[in-house]
């Protein structure tokens, strides 16, 4: 039997409620097909964490997570006790940067017996990926304040894109779409408007595509884009963005499925030079943590998606399986118009394994 | 009776059809509430004057605009010929800056007879207004490429707020927000991101919203706030965001209302020092120009804007309702489920007034 080293980082919030259940579930799954995995539980990369050491993470984080074969990650945010600016550039963003898991892939899929908020629109209808640049981008803490406090304050935030982390993005994200039958990628732009960046963008697209002559690249501005998501979501197959319009299109996408309870992040090294980060798109959702109704599937799904990166599709498939017959039985979260609780729809995914 | 000077500018592609409509309701309603348009029709600031020209606008277009009551506005783009970039920031992005626009209005509104592509919502459910930032922010052609044409290449990409800038679009919609019965106001963030000029909007708004105590201020950010656009668009009143933001989201809300053919928008130099700007959110559509299917009800609407900018509250009060009128009859293009033309649907609504 094989063994994978990962660390459990619940985080805050609704993080710490979905990821017991992630762990009932791949104790279920790795039983079943014969998988050891060795879990370090940790409980940094918190606001709690920050509350009492000032500090998100310890110094030697890197060193501690730098032979894992992946991170299970729960949620990050705790606004009322610290900014998220700092926590998350404490924690998430540090990781992804770091580690260099310049693959944020996030799939979008319209399930049975999930209510879909569009009108008309059934499971299958809606069902492709979006492939996110992770490390660079819009996502900076570069530029500053001048004349601070005074009324001829003036603010920069300078957005940061190289080559390489353009093209391996773009390249990865052709390469998912030349597999698919449909075989066709929709890169985000705003080149109209955003008049240095995004012509940019649009020529690596242009020259990515010459060595991808079967896959057809449509490029649409991100306000028609996401104008699309919700009027002709069954066109889409694999989409690719920049960091932040990624962000948005993969908050926007799972909405149009019913729920961002759902959706599941891989935040891929793709070489396995570093170890890669599993965590749901959702957040820690102080609204409705401490009432253990949060919807596990995102976060179970989340770990299935680290299962399949580290080889184990039999496994991914398995969980994935127990997912949607769930989702069509019940039991359902809240968010799913039900009832249940976050530890019901958990037990009863890892009772289906 | 009142005289205005209106220029008007059809652009490029539907710009050219749905602009016909306008003046044919302008024209109505402008005969039964004695008011009088002296207008001025211009073929510049479009790429058919590109290709001829070299250039999008004439040198002394400033001097030409300057004391113009007000600008009715179509679309600009044909991508074809000539790159977004070039035909928007020679255009329509310079109408904007030189002319301090630097409110962008845009109502977002559920009409009675257009079918709602979510699920379950009715007429009146979704009633907002989006304020958009529209002279600065993410939209600069500041930055550059180092290394360019080689393996490490750089793209940055400057964003800029000012104080000034900000304060005032948050002055605008707090404002807004307070006439309003429900009193509640959206601050479109994205701070956990990007760390330098989103933490400062979310300052700016905290500090504008203490003269304005009987607001409710609710800060989001803007990948969660799009997902709600689709599974909440009841809980907004008025939704204040940056120039891209709002650009994103005054798509995104007229596509849950059923189609961006219907969404107007008005781009305000409130104290009227420089003309304002009237034109609908779609552009020019490419894809659908020549057959005479644009919807024109975006474009007449932009029109009634226009009117109430200028104080013709009545005027602008009877097209909009021989508007709200039509939709539930028809005649209905075809983004409305209907088969009516451009023409048709325009003349319907001229002859209600
Ligand atoms: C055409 C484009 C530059 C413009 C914008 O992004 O502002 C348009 O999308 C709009 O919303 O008016
Ligand atoms: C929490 C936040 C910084 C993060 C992001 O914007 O990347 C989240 O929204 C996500 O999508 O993973």
């Amino acid at each position: 039997s094989k063994t994978y080293k990962i660390a459990v980082i619940p985080g805050d919030g609704i993080g710490k409620e979905v990821m017991p259940e992630a762990l009932r579930a791949l104790s279920a799954v790795c039983q079943r097909f014969d998988i050891l995995l060795e879990m370090t539980h940790i409980d940094w990369a918190s606001c709690d964490y920050y509350t009492q050491h000032g500090t998100m993470m310890p110094d030697d984080w890197k060193t501690r997570l730098a032979d894992m074969d992946a991170i299970l990650f729960g949620a990050v945010g705790w606004p009322d006790s610290v900014p998220d600016h700092i926590s998350l550039w404490g924690s998430l963003l540090q990781f992804r940067r770091e580690f260099d898991q310049y693959i944020n892939l996030r799939p979008v899929r319209l399930f049975e017996g999930v209510p879909c908020p569009l009108a008309g629109r059934k499971a299958g209808d809606i069902d492709f990926l979006v492939v996110r640049e992770n490390t660079e981008g819009e996502y900076t803490n570069l530029g500053g304040r001048i004349f601070a406090g005074t009324e001829r304050e003036v603010v920069i935030q300078e957005s940061v894109f190289t080559r390489l982390g353009t093209d391996r993005v773009l390249k990865y994200a052709f390469e998912l779409a030349k597999q698919r039958s449909r075989k066709h990628l929709t890169l985000a732009t705003k080149s109209n408007g955003i008049a240095i960046s995004m012509p940019w963008w649009d020529e690596r697209a242009d020259e990515v595509a010459t060595g991808y002559p079967d896959v057809q690249l449509d490029k649409q501005h991100i306000d028609i884009l996401s104008a699309r998501f919700v009027l002709q979501p069954d066109r889409f197959d694999v989409v690719v963005a920049s960091n932040l319009f990624g962000d948005i299109l993969s908050d926007l996408g799972p909405a149009c499925t019913g729920t961002i309870g759902l959706a599941p992040s891989a935040n891929l090294n793709p070489e396995g030079r570093f170890p890669s980060l599993f965590e749901p798109v959702h957040g820690s959702a102080p609204d409705i943590y401490g009432r253990n109704i949060a919807n596990p599937v995102a976060m179970i799904w989340s770990a299935a998606l680290m299962l399949k990166f580290l080889g184990e599709t039999a496994a991914h498939d398995a969980l994935l399986h127990a997912i949607e017959t769930v989702l069509v039985q019940g039991p359902r979260t809240p968010d799913l118009g039900g009832q249940a609780s976050t530890t019901d729809m958990g037990v009863a995914i890892a009772q289906l394994i």
